[in-house]
């Protein structure tokens, strides 16, 4: 398992879904998994993705500019900065970092997220 | 064992004993451990400490802005973001943001680093 290429493709997905259609990631979590987003604590499949949902913009576009990865444990921690642009406002892109523990399916055809915890940088 | 207090906790002495002298940190980090740095990948107390103490600047001070933390696997995922001046140029100060996955040690009286990653978020 190639860490850095795993993250690639999986940053790659992530935020083409989540620019896209958010609700659609649901597939990525579990009724185990945590996300803090800017602080605030989630847990399980449904209060994640309606945290995502609701979150107050239409349209969204994020732009990754690094990708890092390690395995840990029994998966790999992935790690992403870059730029994040709400409902057209592309001309001044807010910076956000956001990290994920990813572990491998049961028939290890993919990844679910077990950790997800996002951050605005604010300049 | 509450995660955002260890978290606190290590954050305040990891970035103390960076600002004060960093070849302290080698006792947080063991052979098995990953470091990335901006990019570069590191394995081994040895490598990451001599990373660490070879960094281009004499003075540095981390101001951290935020602090989150998940259970993850047998240990803590935690994240923090903040603010970075070197040699004393405290007026530009550069962002920041890094994770680290912990382990609690042996004998459950502390954490050791297994995973960290550590980006500059440029304005």
């Amino acid at each position: 398992m190639d860490a850095n290429a795993v993250a690639k493709q999986f940053s790659e997905f992530y935020y083409n879904v989540f620019d896209t259609d958010r609700s659609q990631l649901s597939g990525l979590y579990r009724d185990s998994s945590m996300m803090t987003w800017e602080g605030q604590p989630f847990m399980g499949t449904a209060n994640i993705v309606e945290k995502l949902t609701n979150l107050p913009f239409e349209k969204v576009q994020h732009k990754v500019t690094t990708v890092d990865a390690q395995p840990s444990g029994t998966g790999l921690l992935v790690f992403f900065t870059g730029l994040l642009a709400v409902d057209g406002n592309a001309e001044q892109p807010l910076q956000f970092s956001q990290t994920f523990q990813l572990q491998q399916n049961e028939n290890q055809t993919g990844f679910w997220v077990s950790n997800d915890i996002f951050r605005l940088n604010y300049g």
